[in-house]
């Protein structure tokens, strides 16, 4: 279970009094010469920035040696900026190690899946379970803490980076293999238990004592779904834990300020939630470019969408990381031009880091700081832009951020985010469950939640995201892609909340040892309503079924359930292949989809959806988005054609008007609330 | 040599009597409580079921510890199966060695190609050259058989499960090195053999003994072809021993029980020949979706036959292993529903669980057991449907069987599959060959047997299958689509049998040494048609060749050869390359085709041939397919339409009629014999 | 620096005179019984061949056991050669030690990127900075070039084979780690220059001193891009020491003999110009079936030029090589029909191995020699085609070398090839900064700049290459494609020059540290050339951008770079994204592109530019392709159908004449020199 501390949110009250967009920025004084420090500090303050972030990286430049530590520079380094009126943000070094370290202790490495060790040389190069890292990193936080845990200009500490860069959440060492083993005893208590669990009468899997069990790589063939699916909870456990020892030490030695850690955009990896509570603010790095090449569109799409991004996909994890952090999101990174990482690495049209900077304060962040300040002229992310060019002159970024500065003086304060009528479950057990056994390459979890965003912002509507642990008072509409593993304790609220609620196909579908329900799929999911799954397949994306809803014939492919119900039948599948059996089904409390719609399918079910919840939509935005916070009403034109803001008449525009160009942004205010 | 055991077929004559089909299931009684047994065994005779097998993965719960035995549930199992009147095929365990085992022998594990080992945690982690594993393998079989041998519920013994499935048969362990420089010193008595064979005089590969000769991985670029295809053939070798190891067991005390392996569907890691010598009945498991998923058609193709399958390749299967079983197959597993390891899983239409099970009788199946009795909810299968749901209740299958069940009682006992008037010959050793010298992307030996069988059975003629030891009399016609490496006995045996003979390109293009014949391609086979390839090209599937035959110009592409004859030229290539070359020649005796034709190329082309060598056929069938079993007459429609079936006006229809629909099937009995 | 030693083209003037082609052939007399060694030879003569290539993977013949040598058939073998009159080109045996030799020095064996060790059982299975196998390859090398150094047969010695061939450049092993850090120590005489130039205050990877850096292979992400290409520039260094201290060896033993190297078609893990300064003359293997394969062009255009080949990538190598040998190229092996190691590997039509004769020839090649006299029935290469068929039988390619002989005669003496009035500009140094920061997958400088070289051959215009250090004398135009490191004294020279200069995007771009030039790109080339890049972007190939150049829009896809100029603009961007910035730039001395045009574009632009260069040229000459050496003229016709040659009207025709068909040559002399 989820247990809040009861530190959360203990920075809330007074930043939301402000409601007020700060800016930042990310700064690496020990690339730079000294000489420059005092210009950059002035320069970011005239630009308006009020925060920079600073650390992150710095380890073998604070402890070059074993026990050496090199404090002076960054006394100056916080000196300099906190004179000039910056707060400063400062990032425990663990990501990367220094050489020296994992010479000393090799076992700090961590190992791939073919059982290789990842070797130093990048970054994140340590294994979660490394009794010895802990030991380190530990060492290492505390002494820095404990050096400018009071320090004036330090207001907030980030954990670590990123955690989950660079697919590092999963090591194969022999330290995850003894931690997983302490785990696996400490969840089931016997190995008896285990083997019932995960069903080893199975091929002869039996295991006499949890010293017997092994990691789930270099097998054969796959393993049982619930040794992979113990192993992605434990891993996940692991950076729970990592991280909330520097959190704990931060919290010691640095009292009153926030701890953040800066997500990645949709890793599923391990448990943001669990991380979430140990944290104060949830911060994100916003990369819409090469989110985009690496995304779920299809390539006709992406060369649509090639410099404005996924009109979607931001806006997503905003709304999902506001919920990892209790209502507080920061963006910690934004791009300011072209990156270095992707397949592909297109510039953003102009516009788009003044948008994306509107966007993230439009769905709640109290804070965006660009990555970088100046870009590095060395190493590996030369072609990173940043604001400033590798020789200090202002880059494109840096003129749109001192354009948002400017507009931001013309809105009021106060305005904050407000709960959204419909919430969206993203459960990260679920999704470890579906990537253990995705039964097909048509299944997608990742792209599925996003389809189904994407129809309700096409629609006008704001979304929360929740997971099971969360409150659902308020809410309208309850969405749930892809609940495969529901609590009984969240179906006992959503029944009391009275929303209503969408579950798409596999809800319900495992129990919590990955395991079809005794009375079928979808298990406790059937008080809600009633049917029972018979049968499923998954399809190729060169097939696909027609499914008739509101007398138009849809093509859907991927996933497909055979499905027996007493429920109303809203949509049928049509067909050569067991023509007649249901699509999507509902009563007055809960609607279930037994395939996987998109485009046009899906946005006119959820539109229709939305209506019987209750929930005012508005027609087909197409490129358009909107978001509301406070009294304040936005648009996002992501078109590369000009576009109509649905503004009432008596409408106060505050930036841009009616009508706004590809890449351009309105706010106004509305009279009623 | 193949020389066929004394015990061959010695339980032939009793069931060949019957004739009839008997249907059986495969059952997991350790995956159940004691309580669901009985009911369980009373619906299975319910159903019409006759066999049960088990036993085959449950080593682990036999002797959980070293040493220690707990066969009171299989005890109990046994007698409550076989008193509900059901025999029993019981499995050696052998496919998955338990934990505890391993951990103490841990060289029983199989090494993947890079190195690696791979681990426990799925099935057949074990590595056919484990000194330790056939020790242990040999104890627990005689464990076993010698506490059920002699149980009169026990009437056949399965070895082991699917060798080569996970790509098994290949292990590269220090155990595999040692075995293997054993049997190169048997098969070339000196090292000097060795060296002229492998042509260790091209880049100075000279071996000075045997303890020097390494297997063939993780190489700088390919080994010589010999190397590789000795050790495909010692990997082969370990298969045949491992198995007669248990099948010698299981006769010493188990006698008057037949012993059977379940093959898998066109693996060709081993030769199926060799290992059939040692059973007496070949089983084989039937999946036609993953079939069809993973198989040679078209994305186009697969979306027609997307839950029907490919209309040629279980049929193909069956008369493949009623050849390895010399006259008797058995399916051991046929799925009842979808399954769970293809990339994509679709549900079978409805009506194939019973198609399926028809086209094993016609096709000379005495046996067809369905895998699984009931889905199991945990575990790598839980997507694996079985004839009943996990809860119990009746799945498609389950009443597809109950109507087989209730058909065959219509039918007349004492039908048997006849000799074909065409053979078609696959041989293992060739296979090797093409796979360690492809010679280019376009040749894939199974994809092209595939496509020459289909273009015989649209044309609604019956086949067997032979290998180069297989008994010629009674064949019209011997097609050899890649007989790489004939035996000269065989030719022998060919020119004296009055066959005449269709051979595909590169027959005859190497010596058993994998040497090019000193007198050119075809070597020997020149005594049988006069030719010579002087040169062969491997073409990419974006370019094709017009081959004109029959005043119809055809495109060809993937391989080309250029040969030089002095038989009847019967199509030449045309196009800019070398205009005018044959690309199918022939005398009266034999034929040869120097390129792949597809499609309707190769039906006229096989049209044509079936009636020069005085087979019947008919006109191409499209979708349906037919076959006999003594004076029983079977059709299958594949089509998504209805089809006719070509019955004369006075046949007699046992199940269906003149017209049957899509997955239908019609069974009728003609006067002529 | 390059500094060309002393005895370099000390054999170059005595061929020149003779200006004639000289045909050879590579021979295996260990692979064929003694008996066939005369009449082989006898046939060499008579097909009018002059040079043979013999020994280069004999080691194990000659040295079967350690210590135990075999010379005497080696003898044998060069006597029967030289006294029928073929001048032998003796090969060191090093790309390929024994097996004794391995087994007694494991650590010779390459490591492969993932850590894992290569076997022995192929070819060059040795890692260059094996300190045991420099010691052993002196040691076969000296007893060879002891034994035949002044053998009056011996004519020319080739220094092991192929170097590069089968990723073999970059080893991972131990061996390979200690001397990267010897060769680290010597690059920077400091570990905190190292930190520098590597950036090290980057994601904290600072080093203490030279022995905690390891090689680059299995890091978590990409490791700082001067890592990389340091270590490439190593592997390349070891590669220069390790044939120096063979031909060193050779020039002590053997003087008098040229040494030659057969390097790979458009190989770049090493510095060819490097290792050409420690040999006399360049040779390279003419693959052009498997070049087509694996190259450049589009499904399409490999179907259409599919037995052809690309009509430029082998004289685009002659011309490199020509470079490489500092004037002097030969071809060691050149295919004589189909080959056996390309995904396909489609026959040459009728004519080819006729056309790449005359093709090496007229781009000043000296000697064509042929892999290999008689195909080998046995290992690894057995579908490569011969001069001769297994049984002895002349192929195709006999008979077009006959043809080749015949027609020498009736040349006139004397002709070589003149220096051209255009040089591309191929800096290895600047390919392996590409290869470590590539930045997109649309960025491929190898098919960059053949796409370059292939606009101005078909514009008819003959071509040079240079590296930075060459001589600039001469020369009218300097193309450079992908200049990313400029050296300060070639652009010197350059400027001094008077040649005009068109350079590619990324000219300039990187320092060499491999840092951002501190005043942004192009650095020191803005004393050419006026601009500044302030923004780069790689594109995906599903988006274009238009690009208007001369009146017409031109899409180009890949890369684009934002771009500051006081140059006039030639061409600029149009479309949504910065509409009318600059594409392409110049002023009276140099040109710069800021995209990568192809097609149409690119062969305008390319037009254009000869024309501003004074360089006289043709309409687009289509499949045609033409050269010139001395005198001679050459035709060379890649096209399907007949090809107008464009000779003047008094032209003497020694070849074929105006009109010339498929796969077809004209030879010609005009009155104009």
């Amino acid at each position: 279970m989820h247990k809040p501390l009861d530190h959360q949110n203990r920075f809330a009250a007074g930043r939301r009094e402000a409601g007020l967009l700060e800016l930042g920025v990310c700064y690496y004084p020990e690339q730079w010469p000294r000489e420059k420090w005092d210009e950059d500090a002035r320069r970011m303050v005239e630009l308006g920035l009020a925060w920079v972030r600073i650390g992150e990286f710095a380890w073998s430049h604070i402890e070059p040696q074993a026990g050496v530590f090199r404090w002076e520079w960054m006394d100056e380094a916080i000196g300099v900026l906190g004179r000039a009126g910056l707060k400063v943000i400062l990032g425990t070094p663990t990501a990367a190690p220094p050489k020296w370290l994992v010479d000393r202790y090799p076992d700090i490495l961590p190992v791939d899946a073919r059982g290789i060790t990842r070797k130093f040389g990048a970054r994140r190069h340590y294994c979660f379970s490394s009794r010895r890292y802990r030991i380190e990193a530990a060492r290492i936080t505390e002494a820095m803490v404990r050096r400018y845990g009071e320090n004036p200009f330090v207001h907030a500490w980030q954990t670590d980076n990123e955690y989950g860069d660079h697919d590092t959440i999963h090591s194969y060492s022999d330290e995850a293999k003894l931690a997983f083993r302490e785990w696996l005893a400490a969840r089931y208590g016997s190995i008896e238990e285990l083997n019932r669990a995960w069903g080893t009468t199975f091929w002869s899997m039996h295991y006499n004592g949890f010293e017997e069990v092994d990691l789930p790589n270099n097998l054969v063939e796959e393993p049982t779904p619930t040794h992979l699916v113990d192993y992605y909870r434990f891993s996940s456990d692991q950076v729970k834990s990592f991280n909330k020892a520097q959190a704990d030490l931060i919290r010691r030695h640095s009292p009153g300020r926030p701890v953040t850690h800066n997500f990645m955009s949709q890793n599923t990896d391990f448990d943001h939630y669990k991380v979430g509570e140990d944290i104060d603010i949830a911060s994100w790095d916003v990369y819409p470019m090469g989110g985009l090449i690496n995304g779920r569109l299809s390539e006709e799409e992406k060369a649509r969408y090639l410099r404005v991004g996924d009109p979607d996909q931001v806006a997503f994890n905003h709304d999902l990381y506001r919920a990892v952090g209790r209502g507080r999101v920061w963006v910690m990174e934004q791009q300011p031009g072209p990156v270095n990482w992707a397949a592909h690495n297109q510039s953003p049209a102009d516009g788009m880091v003044r948008l994306w900077t509107w966007l993230a304060y439009a769905h709640g962040a109290d804070m965006v700081s660009y990555f970088r300040w100046r870009q590095a002229p060395f190493a590996q992310e030369q072609f990173h832009a940043g604001l400033l060019l590798p020789n200090g002159e202002a880059d494109q970024g840096y003129l749109e951020v001192a354009q948002v500065a400017a507009e931001m003086a013309r809105l009021p304060a106060g305005e904050v985010r407000e709960k959204a009528p419909v919430a969206i479950l993203l459960d990260y057990e679920s999704r470890f469950a579906t990537r253990a056994l995705p039964q097909g390459r048509g299944y997608a979890a990742s792209a599925i939640a996003l389809d189904w965003y994407c129809a309700i912002a096409r629609l006008g509507v704001d979304v929360d995201f929740i997971g099971q642990h969360s409150d659902l008072s308020g809410y309208r509409l309850v969405v749930a892609p892809d609940l495969v593993i529901p609590d009984m304790d969240f179906l006992a609220r959503l029944k009391a909340s009275g929303a209503k609620a969408l579950f798409g196909p596999r809800s319900g579908s495992k129990t919590r040892d990955m395991h079809i329900p005794a009375d079928l799929p979808p298990g406790p999911l059937a008080d809600l309503i009633d049917f029972r799954v018979t049968r499923v397949e998954s399809l190729p994306e060169f097939h696909s079924e027609p499914v008739l809803y509101g007398n138009t014939s849809h093509p859907v492919t991927g996933w497909r359930e055979l499905i027996r119900t007493t429920e109303t039948v809203l949509a049928t599948f049509e067909g050569a292949h067991r023509p007649g059996s249901p699509a999507v089904i509902g009563n007055d409390r809960a609607r279930y989809v037994a395939t996987l719609p998109r485009g046009e399918f899906l946005t006119r079910l959820m539109g229709d959806t939305l209506g019987w919840a209750g929930v005012a939509s508005l027609p087909d935005l197409g490129d358009l988005r909107l978001a509301r916070r406070g009294r304040l009403r936005f648009a996002f034109n992501y078109a590369g054609v000009p576009a109509a803001v649905p503004a009432s008449a008596s409408a106060e525009f505050l930036v841009g008007g009616r009508t706004i160009g590809p890449a351009d942004v309105a706010i106004w205010m509305e009279d009623e609330g």
